[in-house]
């Protein structure tokens, strides 16, 4: 048990810079998150694909917070453990008009309820095809230094619906702090995703998770999201984004923000670096649905990186 | 020992049905290629940054073959079984003006001599930043129907520079036939590459390698390269890959692709094709430098798809 806990009420639509925050907590302390699904509880588990045509998606990605974390300052890095994910018990997947990378080609509605447990979930069990679970949030943020209402939807360089499936329970997300306090949310449970999310959505679920937050004051390079990885079944990574309205340029900047935390942490030279990208750095892409932003990974094994590895 | 073999000096620099092939096949042949690497013979051991100014790029990305295939006819799959690879000693990675990812951050060149050996290439022995090495052809593809010479530097639809890190020995490669005989060439030796390729080259290298080609005439659906992994360090992958000007496109068809193979072998709907995709299928950028085409694969993981994959 954690001793700070954000209720499922404590949710916005919105990262806001403004939205008083729901929990101010030291440096270092765990918090567990209750967190409604990202049809904000609209979908149930006896929906079918008629229900989506009566839904109201702006009520889309709600988000639990904002949680204010004492001492966290703008340049600072907000430093974000995932502990613990309760496993959940159902989930679904949608197809949503006008959403998913393929659009243009769905036109129609669709809807998947998965019953989860042991680890996997059914696909069809009659052909054998089942889907590993690896839990994680979708959505992990903190609010921009702008003013006003940045909707949820979006991936943001601070953030938000990033829909990573790389940070599952045992990985760190590391935030580019803006505002006093770093101001996080989280939400949008997923059971399972692919890198890229193609359709638009996860295996979505309702989830309780708790995180340790902690500000760190020695990684100002972080202007994007990056995180480590100690569960990844090929090794450790460890990964620098870009988020971008452009793909291309999404992913020029996972490079350049990787290029430069080599010359950060290891001393690497910029030309030294890129080519250590090049031949060892891989490049994925985790979230392409969320327009109009586009979530680009520069993951790096952490095996390459030698004993060094302070980050 | 493969009873056939392809020399080193029957290479070629283009693509072109014209090309007389330098061997001709049964399916079910193997075929052993002494490939020289990506600078055809201009960078040597001993080169330095210096070479790279009177160096021919005009010279670069050598494809030896052509081979035809006994039985091979247009709408056919050409089956690539990669076999083995004799390790290479040494290898290099530079960087050339105008070329790469960030060509227009990096404006001088670099260049990087790698002693290979023992599974990996120390990158800074003092720091413990090594490199493992994964070996395999850069260059893999067939002729295509349109007469008239392509360069060997873009990936087409029918392969070609595809810079797939994934095809190792092991892996199998599939790719569409447009012409009789298919005309199967290779080259590009690399020791070891990230998803990418991002700085434009990788640890390059000669290359001796040895493949089997089959035909086959039950992937009808086979439009553009396909592969399956066996030795990733993270698992079997069945992977559809998407070849385009465009990345977003490239991806688009990526995905397009895995969903017409998974109603083709699985029996599965255009739906529920696309949310396994999403939940469980990856998207990794396989090769975004080889200008005007990126490579990018929807990767899905073959304990997904249970018993009854047979591809």
């Amino acid at each position: 048990m954690s001793i700070h806990s954000v209720k499922r009420e404590c949710a916005n639509l919105v990262f806001d810079n403004s939205i008083p925050p729901a929990l101010h907590v030291k440096s270092g302390s765990e918090i567990t998150f209750d967190c409604i699904d990202a049809s904000n509880g609209q979908i149930t588990a006896d929906s079918t694909v008629e229900t989506l045509s009566t839904i109201n998606m702006a009520l889309f990605n709600p988000v639990n917070g904002p949680v204010f974390v004492d001492g966290a300052q703008p340049g600072d890095t907000l430093q974000v453990d995932v502990l613990r994910i309760e496993n959940p018990e159902w989930g679904w997947t949608g197809l949503f008009p006008g959403f998913g990378l393929l659009a243009d080609e769905f036109t129609e509605p669709g809807l998947k309820i998965w019953k989860l447990g042991e680890g996997f979930a059914w696909f069809d069990e009659k052909k054998g095809i089942k889907v590993p679970l690896r839990p994680f949030a979708g959505e992990m943020g903190v609010a921009q230094k702008t003013k006003g209402p940045f909707s949820t939807i979006p991936p943001y360089h601070t953030g938000g619906n990033i829909d990573t499936k790389h940070i599952t329970v045992g990985s760190t997300l590391f935030l580019p702090v803006e505002v006093e306090g770093g101001l996080f949310s989280i939400g949008d449970g997923h059971a399972a995703q692919g890198d890229g999310e193609v359709c638009g959505s996860a295996i979505e679920t309702a989830m309780k998770i708790t995180v340790r937050l902690s500000v760190r004051k020695d990684k100002p390079y972080t202007k994007t999201p990056h995180f480590s990885t100690v569960t990844e079944p090929e090794g450790e990574f460890y990964c620098t984004t870009g988020v971008d309205s452009d793909m291309r340029e999404a992913t020029r900047s996972a490079v350049r923000n990787m290029i430069e935390f080599l010359g950060a942490e290891f001393g690497l030279g910029r030309v030294d670096a890129y080519i250590l990208c090049s031949v060892a750095g891989d490049l994925r892409m985790h979230e392409v649905v969320d327009m109009p932003n586009y979530v680009i990974g520069m993951m790096m094994p952490t095996s390459v990186l030698g004993s060094l590895n302070k980050a």
